[in-house]
């Protein structure tokens, strides 16, 4: 494997009818690239073996490397295990610990295992097999002829969970050993509280380099700045990449508050959790998605109390301790009330800080006076009660994400003060 | 233009970099569905010369319809006018009212019209121009032995307006002069509470058929099982859909809580909703999920009343009303806390159900007697108060999520009983 080129093949008739689009060719095209490897081209093709033996014989035919996606489920239209059997050649054997394995994930979950999951288990002789820590599809490695075909499941945590323990780590052994000399490396510049072009206004001058390359991307009322260099070893990419991360952070550092992985979630829970502080959270609009965003992060019980998701005027009151007379006289949705809130919650779960949102998350509730989009902030602990709101565009789920980017942002910022 | 068959070829170093997703090849594919033409590729090929031609001489031996993305900018790198062009054999020619187009975008607004951008005016002999309602690059329909290249920029919005005002109307009237009468429809039917295998194995005899078909798909812990035909008009594909349906439904009737779009929380917040029935949920391991999830439906406001995120032992006690000896003696993560949480939370919030779920999401808190992954639930209201347990796989994102499944798939079933 000299400087590879490789392809993606996935297979699967839902992305050819346009109802999921092909995530796991943009994760695995990220990675790839992380590796070194250029990506020259995708294909996706519907779940029939003269396509998929097609576009395999087409790829190994232009490609070293090509790593397939989609098609090792149970049922008779997953295909991927024995059309790469029959373009390499190969005859299908059975891999006994994979039986094992399949047959212990069913085993744990208290089902029996049915007779079409066996299949599961077999793989293109000579194969390395890849486990599947998530679910019951385990991938492969096939080498034939100076090629290599990389068989992955179409699931995305699965996917993506292989490539990470076993794939990513095996392909750069692989490269090591043939000498590969270039590496390009990515970092992301993770930014909350500002839109792409005003933050990209603040570095024109820096986002027209080669190499680095500055580039910046939108996703989820977040904005996230790519840098990408390719250099002889990890350590030069890094460096390039360093010096421009140098020069962004002064012009950005007030929004930048994670790097590649981070979560907002994640860098606000590592600071309490180091502080022993502790956190409590009171939701009406976003409705329990903060809770549940603090939860997704691995030990998170360590700081975080309780949540209380307020919906009813009732529960405002008998939960976050909000005064009927507030409500009353302010309406629900209000600063007063997003502060009363975040006091009442810390107060009753005896914790550091006390978090809350109020607001109109739509598509129905608005008034001229507090429209759709309306939301209040409140923050106790650390300093003085804050108090804050925003106007979010979009529809319910946007409205919901933005606010509980918002609510995060604030806390991240009172602990980073 | 019989019987269509398409391909989406897309050109960008972006998504080969994994810097950007193939949403337009996604909205290509659903929109070409609808017009009852079959998607069979996608192609994505970076910008240069040759990798463009050969992807486009590929798919023109292959397919009747050829539409590419992207490549359509002022820039060195935007090669596809002149790829097609060189395919097709047709010159490129100066369509003036494309540079009209663009010389009066830049003079609204107030900047000259870079000399680059002139090329953009420049189509192949013969085409039919598409106008850019959006941007300063027009798309173009040239035909060519048989066949038809539609040529689109790589801007979701501007090639999104571009198809709706342009080029969905002349594709359809194309196919109703060639005399195509068929129209492809398709239906999920989405299963909750079984696994794919075991799903298929009860409709194995359903599933070999070639119109109309029948797939599966497992996502997010859910089967989907896709219905699609192809037929004369809508009500024929319709009544095809309606036949398979028919015999799904008798096996497994008992797991279809809904159809296309519907989540498993809308159908439950329906039911909720038209008995003028309310709702209360108590929630340890799931961290505020289930309420995100219920609260994320338009109007849930009427049903839900509130939700707990009770993580500590503290707020299971204060919040949820569960008895401290009741804790001490079964531990938090068991079935008689599960159900004092439901019974507790429902009489404090007064509501008609109470919802409750506690478990270990991990990756840390497993022992061997309750490992990562063991989740209990409680449900009271509408009969004796009920608990259940599951072993769910995977890390803890998937736990949350497969928790969450479960215990609206709880409330779902009594709602129905």
């Amino acid at each position: 494997m000299g400087h590879v080129r490789a392809e993606i093949v996935a297979t699967g008739t839902e992305l050819l009818l346009g109802q999921k689009v092909n995530e796991n060719a943009r994760y695995l095209s990220e990675i790839l690239a992380d590796l070194g490897i250029a990506v020259r081209q995708h294909v996706v093709v519907g779940d029939d073996a003269a396509s998929i033996d097609a576009a395999l014989t087409a790829a190994l035919a232009r490609s070293e490397l090509v790593v397939t996606t989609g098609g090792l489920g149970p049922t008779e239209a997953d295909l991927t295990r024995e059309r790469v059997a029959a373009v390499t050649g190969r005859p299908l054997v059975l891999h006994r610990p994979s039986l094992e394995a399949i047959t212990s994930l069913f085993a744990r979950i208290g089902r029996p295992m049915p007779e079409s999951n066996r299949k599961q288990a077999l793989c293109p002789e000579g194969a390395v097999v890849i486990p599947n820590p998530l679910g019951t599809a385990p991938g492969a490695i096939v080498e034939t002829g100076g090629r290599m075909i990389v068989m992955l499941p179409g699931p995305p945590a699965e996917l993506r969970a292989m490539v990470e323990q076993t794939v990513a780590p095996f392909l750069a052994e692989r490269l090591q050993q043939a000498g590969q000399r270039s590496v390009i490396r990515s970092r992301v510049l993770r930014l909350v509280g500002i839109g792409e072009s005003a933050a990209m206004a603040r570095i024109a001058d820096l986002a027209g380099g080669d190499n680095p390359t500055l580039s910046p991307m939108a996703t989820g009322g977040e904005v996230w700045l790519r840098i990408t260099a390719r250099a002889a070893c990890r350590r030069d990419a890094d460096t390039l990449i360093d010096t421009v991360e140098e020069a962004v952070r002064p012009r950005l550092g007030d929004h930048i508050y994670g790097r590649d992985a981070e979560t907002l979630e994640a860098v606000v829970g590592r600071v309490l959790a180091a502080r022993r502080q502790t956190l409590a959270v009171a939701e009406s609009c976003t409705g329990g998605l903060v809770a549940h965003r603090l939860t997704s992060v691995p030990g998170s019980s360590a700081y975080f109390e309780r949540g209380l998701v307020v919906y009813s005027n009732r529960s405002k009151t008998e939960l976050a301790d909000v005064a009927p007379e507030l409500l009353a006289r302010h309406g629900a949705v209000s600063a007063e009330v997003a502060g009363a809130m975040a006091e009442g919650v810390r107060r009753s779960a005896g914790t550091d800080f006390g978090l809350a949102i109020t607001g109109i998350a739509g598509p129905g509730g608005g008034t001229e006076a507090k429209p759709v989009g309306l939301v209040f902030f409140g923050l106790a602990g650390g300093g003085p009660t804050l108090t804050d709101s925003r106007m979010f565009p979009g529809d319910r789920k946007a409205v919901k994400l933005l606010a509980s980017n918002r609510a995060l942002e604030l806390l991240w910022r009172r602990l980073r003060d």
